[in-house]
């Protein structure tokens, strides 16, 4: 692993060591916001508040009597790519690795709102996590904050996990130990980790970590407007090759990827040899699973010697494209533009 | 007056000059945000869009089919008195004349909404000023916006004002010409400037100067959540003495202000002489006219020479009292708590 901050951990995936379509724990990557809560399983609960019928505290136990699922699912780190913007910005440094896919066990968020019961005009839930600490930067709410995200009831209904193992082990301290929340297809801040509240609410929840940090700028009729992150962008990343690697002239070399994001699924992914001028679809290596992303790879033979820029470019189910250049909207976050991989071919 | 920045100009009143409850335009701070828009009146128009049934366009001539009204109204801005926060923050270094009170003639934007025809379900009302320019600092969006700001349809519907002329005269360049808005009981913010778009939406608003900008964290059950600043607070302010005056011992010194913000108006100013041990209630030298502020006063017969705390707290009718400790959680705003004068008496 790469570690971008030692206090707190943020811990990213050499990314060219992708092997496999499910990401290994301790090669997931790491990010905390907070120094990781100490979190004793035996005094820990979780409470359901705010806009239902029976506020409710479960404890580890209490979980126990709901019924588990597994589900795969890649979470990404809304900065991923980071260090590739330029003019630089802000925020922890990432290259390519704060992606990664997992098989997360745990229960249906949907049951444990169906038993507090949800009140009529509730528009969005509330998660927040046990990390907390300080913001230097102004504008800040003074004091210890929680991380906190919230997700539209209808999302919180549909799929969102609350998991208590991931690839079969109970989360590491590192990664939400005792109980994360995973909300598949978005950004992985949504998926707050440390578990210990879920509030119900009748308005937007307009936390920290929802509009200064973790947002983004929309243009609407009314011109620009900042919205929460949310669903992750379509998107393809070379693995292999890494950047200024060197090529045998008439080798046959395996490009390889991973992609994910977007609505319905990945449909395509195209590599390009000539930054962006052509475009040569990729075979899936692994099947289409949603919310999980898909290897993909490309046998390139080049025959001529030379400088090559290679991208990758996914499309959706919808029929969504990454774009070939940034959207400054995003500020530093989403980065789904294709980012280039120079190669040079002798 | 006080030139805090020349380009934009930003401008504010010597404080310990007010003089009488009306404040001659010449005197009335300036607050812009980018370069004032040079307008020709001929070609001006006022757009009405959005969530209405008949989107309507006005030009001058236009509005004079309106009934015209005069109000007094105390504009505030928000970043008033922003020099004396410890630890320094970024923005215009306001004193405490970034305030004042003047009578404004225009037309009730409920007349041109009604005209309009607010559709069911429309929650806000966003105004739009001609001034535009870049953000350099992240988060902001990318290019040119407008400058805008966001009320609820019945604040627009209540007492908005769409003012054409300041103290009986048409506006200046500085003060919006030809048209800007009164939002009265607001922060200066609100009255938009140069008003050229008026859009009606079904969402709260979330523009640049909605979020990032003019913004304070309020405590809710979730936790701090990010708020557009709106009504002023109740506060009094000491126009005499200043800080650092020497006064003789045994005069009868008229210490003397203003106090405005609030709900339903200012009921009562005190004045401290012993940094707020206890409090002496001032006179009121104008009646109470909603939305404008009221002149106070109280005579003080000093009899010890000494270094005296002078401090001033204004209540409003629903009893809210100045507080005499800063909140953190307003950021580079609504600074609203006591600010003290410091005295020599020998």
């Amino acid at each position: 692993m790469i570690t971008r901050e030692r206090q707190p951990p943020n811990l990213e995936m050499p990314f060219h060591t992708l092997d496999g379509a499910i990401t290994p724990t301790e090669n997931f990557y790491v990010r905390c916001h907070f120094p990781i809560p100490q979190i004793n399983p035996d005094s820990w609960s979780l409470r359901i508040e705010g806009a239902v019928d029976q506020p409710a505290q479960f404890s580890l136990t209490d979980l126990k009597r709901f019924p588990r699922e597994t589900m795969m699912a890649t979470l990404e780190c809304a900065g991923n790519g980071r260090i590739f913007l330029a003019p630089k910005v802000k925020g922890v440094q990432w290259e390519l690795g704060a992606v990664g896919n997992c098989e997360w066990t745990g229960i249906r968020l949907s049951h444990l709102l169906e038993e507090a019961g949800i009140r009529s005009g509730a528009r969005e839930v509330i998660l927040e996590g046990a990390d907390k600490g300080t913001i230097a930067e102004l504008p800040r709410p003074t004091g210890e904050i929680h991380f906190a995200r919230s997700v539209p009831i209808a999302k919180a209904m549909d799929d969102v996990l609350l998991a208590l193992e991931m690839n079969g082990r109970p989360l590491t301290p590192a990664h939400g130990y005792p109980l994360r929340a995973i909300v598949p297809g978005w950004y992985g801040m949504a998926s707050v980790k440390w578990l210990q509240r879920i509030v119900v609410t009748d308005e937007p929840f307009h936390g920290y970590y929802q509009t200064i940090d973790y947002a983004y700028w929309r243009r609407d009729k009314s011109g620009p407007v900042l919205v929460p992150l949310a669903q992750m962008s379509p998107k393809a990343q070379i693995a292999r090759p890494q950047s200024n690697e060197t090529i045998p002239v008439g080798t046959k070399y395996l490009v390889k990827g991973a992609a994910w994001g977007g609505e319905g699924g990945i449909s395509k992914v195209e590599v390009s040899f000539d930054r962006g001028s052509s475009w040569e679809e990729a075979s899936f290596n692994s099947p289409s699973v949603r919310h999980s992303w898909r290897l993909w790879s490309f046998t390139w033979h080049p025959t001529k010697p030379g400088n090559y820029t290679l991208l990758a470019r996914a499309t959706d189910c919808r029929g969504q494209t990454q774009p070939l250049d940034r959207n400054t909207d995003h500020g530093t976050y989403r980065i789904d533009h294709c980012l280039p991989v120079e190669v040079q071919v002798h």
